[in-house]
């Protein structure tokens, strides 16, 4: 995962072992490229990590005997990473060797990934399964967003992030560096940025460096983003004159949009600016620059009669339009130190020039609109990560799909790929990975593999071995829940607790914040809520089979060996209760939990009795039904900010018991 | 754990309540110190890894309302740490304030340590129990001696080691830094012992550096090791007119004890010696470098008519007095180059000077010997990490016991303390943590807390909060060995191949590799017998169980109770049996366990069969009970390299069924 491109499996099934004498070479002219050198010594680490065995951390010299030879046609050209570089690799797996082809370095790099995430162990011991691989992306841009102002994110998970990043091909890591709750990039021309407007938590200057080079080495582009003119509060607390009301201002705590927004109608804020992305734009060598341009709320400048006034004798009719005179300010100062500016879907004003791109958090209207106007686009709308949705609906969610889907094949070609995205209001470092991965993968998917592939009983069924394999790749998505778990009752067995949130899920969307008023930076982020998985594998796999269930009635041995097991699951979450309640009352941290406990026993009352009826062939009357329906449905609700995600497999199993027509 | 030497625990209880607010100042004339201000930091790190409260990450500036207020009597010497640095600390906690006064920097690390563990859940939030603590460690030399010339150890792990020493309060890191398979520090003077030496695997200078201004910070000192005239092998692949027989030499693979050795008799050795130490030396600032000396095999010496020739004209009678020889030369180069010399038991020669330390494999008896000639000493005998026993047997080993208690108080004065030992034959970086954590917490204990403190249930009590606790701060050693077994049978439910694994440890002492004969540098390490802990928590309480059961028998309905429990426990690793077994056949690195579930059927079914008749009430005749002990007997052998562990408990309840006299 993702899918390539093209796959034959080679017929009679072969395979290649990978044994202690495993060895890598890579041959070419681009072989002498410094990624694709620091890309076989980490492939050799992922081998041993995968697989226990003692391979050579060296890559051997290339004789026959090698197991894995790659070779790189082509040079490229100096760093950094350009949007379009060549990714395209073929991979051939035989019986006895393996070969990666690459037009580039950077194909080097995706083909050694595949070829990890081959490695299986078998009876025989580990192996690659003989195939034919011709892989390369569907779209050039496939990045992740990371918010590192609402919480600080601090170097070694960004470390990981990018090390998982490469590992499913995206190669854009967008840096969301600022906003209203943190300044997080040292400025030596406005120091007071980092120094008032971060709490200490920022990156320096030299980390940044590294981080872009640590990027640049897996493949990866770096986009920072320093967003305006609104989510600026962090900037206005050592440089309040920016802003466009009076100061003091401090760092924001709270989540939501806020009205503090830098004064557009004042030629010291270009100045500022101008100086700021001088900055800026050497720190960061990538040829596009981010200036979001989202949320910006109007009462300041609506309050403010200087630049009312300004408006008026500029005949800018609304802030809308003020917002747009901002934004080709900027643009013409992005473009003046050499950079493609990005911005969200507002930052599309009439006069803006068609070299800079839109990112859409709107959805894929926005994207057809501006490709229609020759700008480039970018989907996010769809890959929001901190919605907590399921894996299925980002897959779901194509750049191309709905109004993209009827723009002309030349008109399609400035839908770039899209983003994942992160806002970290409500995550931290500690469960960063499991707000991230697996479900990242399968957006990565989507933005590399082709279009038709859009099952998601196969996505999930890779995504549970990919998910695996990120972890043998140092990913911590579970282990980090496991300690969160365990810190929730210590001493006790983390059993019953993990058995209670096998039904739970983090409820969805912006609800555990609603109106902002729950939150804030320094809230802890260590209930159960905080702990669980975004989607709980247990849980769909009951729908799952629930379903089989419903869906093979007439075949009644089936139909009885999958009501069995339905049965086993609900008996075995209701006799757990008795297990996790005691826990509540021991822990500070689970107090809040027994709610949960008390709906989810009702659920499972009624969901056993469906059951024992349906076992019996009984049925119920449609006013009886109807009663559990809606006794259902009143268990049904956010309590202690999560959801109980068996209901609806217990809504269909009731459902079934209604008298046939 | 470990536990201090003076606690009171405040009557009536109260608790200081930790929460978001929670900070952190130092003050007094040693808080400058960079190890306080670096400490301080890394404890607000701590508290926020085991609460998840968002606690400021920077220490207050020491107002009124400060948490956790440490104060610092004096300033220390500069860099390095030396032995008997002052490490005394009290710690108050009341209910509204902690307040931790150390005499010097090194206290408030040890002290800062302390606070962190007695953080707790409770049903109110997360707080420490109001006590008064007066604390100072029992012996000054509280080491782990870590090999990291038979399998390299990243310095990531080392980083991970250092951290965990650091919160049990350890204070000598000892790094094995070369041996026959592996030379281990860069050398700028003699390149090749690292270039040919070490497969690529070793230590820059600069990382030397910096692990080791990364220990001081900890409050530990790195004590290194070059293993000579033995133990050598390394060297000679570039140097390979330094050994006794002529070369050419190769990095040895196997494990064992070697025959080349330094040629003790050619002024160029020493030569080579003074200027290799004069560069050691000024690369480790620790006042103490150990050369080891232990295990010299005479044979090379013996063969070289040159050898003994000098031994004829010097008048040496034997290898041991040519190695005496050797030892005191050594010395000499030592001494001048500031140094007090280590060495193994073997050190310990006529004529060597009081000032040199050593470090004992062979137990107290060596100890006793050298401390009544004046010599310093160090117990490692009881401590070897990698032979598999249990923390409680380590528990039992003290530096004065046996012949050392014997001594007068003077002289056990020269029993500075002792080291935990771990050699990694047969460990990777992969499951280290494991094979250290928690034993070596225990270990700590011993080295640090008053002798009185014996009781091994009391130990295991705490070790299992303290095991959590190191695992919040960072170290891997349950993560580290979930992933292993997940290695095991990708894709298949862990929970079998870990119940199985509850009555499994690995087989003792140096039986697994016997005659060195199976395993290689590069035989893999991924097997079940690799990816277990040492030692058995379920396998330990079940013993436990049994054994309150037999002692309990007169009463009637404790006895009933814990009999249920037994055959609970029994039949639930009875039918995992079932569930674990067709693993074996899909997963090559399971493929030798059949034997193993084999012989746990077998115990099983006579433990079952003991525990059905007890609950009856019938007896055994004499003949009956010791056919059933035979074949748990034939059945308690190496199999796949691990022993069942719960055969011990299982004879034990066939013997109860004997009947009567």
């Amino acid at each position: 995962m993702p899918m390539p491109a093209h796959v034959q499996v080679s017929e009679p099934a072969q395979s290649l072992k990978i044994d202690t004498a495993f060895t890598i070479s890579a041959g070419g002219p681009g072989a002498s490229d410094p990624r694709v050198q620091s890309a076989l010594v980490r492939t050799l680490r992922s081998v041993r990590r995968q697989t226990g065995l003692m391979v050579s951390p060296q890559p051997s010299a290339g004789d026959a005997a090698t197991t894995l030879k790659v070779s790189v046609a082509a040079k490229d050209h100096p760093a950094p990473q350009r949007l379009g570089d060549n990714e395209h690799y073929t991979l051939q797996v035989t019986g006895t060797q393996a070969t990666l082809t690459a037009d580039a370095p950077l194909g080097a790099l995706r083909g050694l990934a595949t070829f990890l995430e081959l490695i299986e162990l078998t009876p025989q011991g580990f192996s690659v399964p003989a195939l034919s691989i011709d892989d390369a992306p569907r779209f050039p841009w496939r990045g992740l967003s990371l918010d590192c102002s609402r919480h600080f994110v601090p170097l070694p998970d960004l470390r990981r992030t990018l090390e998982g990043m490469s590992l499913v091909k995206l190669n854009v890591f967008h840096w969301h560096l600022s906003d209203d709750q943190g300044f997080r990039v040292e400025s030596k021309r406005f120091p007071k940025l980092q120094e008032l407007g971060s709490d200490g938590l920022y990156y320096t200057q030299n980390q940044v460096r590294g981080l872009i080079d640590y990027a640049y080495s897996l493949g990866i582009r770096v986009v920072p983003e320093f967003d305006m003119p609104g989510h600026t509060t962090s900037w206005f607390v050592g440089y309040p004159e920016l802003a466009s009301a009076p100061g003091p201002y401090s760092i924001e705590r709270k989540f939501g949009i806020f009205k503090p927004t830098l004064d557009p109608t004042r030629e010291e804020t270009y100045q500022f600016l101008d100086e700021f992305l001088d900055e800026m734009t050497s720190l960061f060598p990538d040829e596009y620059f981010h200036v979001g341009g989202d949320e910006v709320e109007p009462d300041q400048w609506k309050a403010n009669a200087r630049i009312q006034a300004f408006m008026k004798q500029h005949g800018i009719p609304d802030e809308p339009m003020l917002q747009a005179y901002f934004s080709r300010r900027v643009q013409q100062l992005v473009s003046k130190h050499g950079k493609h500016m990005i911005g969200w879907d507002e930052a599309l004003q009439p006069g803006i020039p068609k070299t800079i791109l839109i990112q859409s958090w709107r959805g894929p209207q926005s994207l057809a609109v501006a490709a229609r106007q020759g700008y480039d686009g970018l989907l996010s709308a769809g890959y929001y990560l901190d919605l907590m949705q399921p894996a299925s609906q980002h897959y779901a969610a194509d750049p191309l799909h709905g109004e993209t889907a009827a723009l002309s094949p030349e008109e399609q070609k400035h839908i770039l790929g899209g983003e994942g995205a992160m806002w970290m209001e409500l995550a931290s470092p500690e469960n960063i990975d499991a707000k991230l991965w697996p479900r990242l993968a399968a957006i990565a998917e989507r933005l590399w593999s082709p279009a038709s592939l859009t099952d998601p009983v196969s996505m999930y069924q890779r995504l549970a071995s990919t998910s695996q394999w990120l972890e043998f790749n140092g990913l911590m998505h579970r282990a980090g829940l496991r300690l969160m778990v365990e810190r929730l009752a210590p001493g006790a067995s983390v059993v019953p607790i993990e058995r209670f949130a096998d039904v739970l899920e983090p409820t969805k969307g912006y609800t555990r914040n609603e109106n902002g008023e729950k939150y804030t930076q320094s809230t802890p982020l260590n209930r159960l809520v905080d702990s669980i998985p975004p989607e709980s594998d247990p849980a769909r796999e009951f729908r799952m089979l629930v379903d089989h269930y419903l869906d093979n009635a007439a075949n009644p041995q089936m139909a009885s060996a999958d009501l069995a097991r339905i049965e086993a699951d609900l008996r075995r979450w209701q006799s757990n209760l008795d297990a996790v309640r005691p826990l509540f009352s021991r822990s500070a941290l689970l107090a809040d939990c027994s709610g949960v406990a008390d709906r989810l026993a009702s659920i499972l009352k009624t969901a056993i009795d469906a059951a024992e009826a349906l076992r019996k062939g009984q049925h119920l009357t449609a006013s009886e039904t109807n009663a559990r329906l809606a006794r259902l449905d009143s268990d049904y609700v956010v309590e202690d900010e999560m959801l109980i995600q068996i209901q609806p497999a217990a809504k269909r199993l009731v459902m079934s018991l209604r008298p046939k027509k």
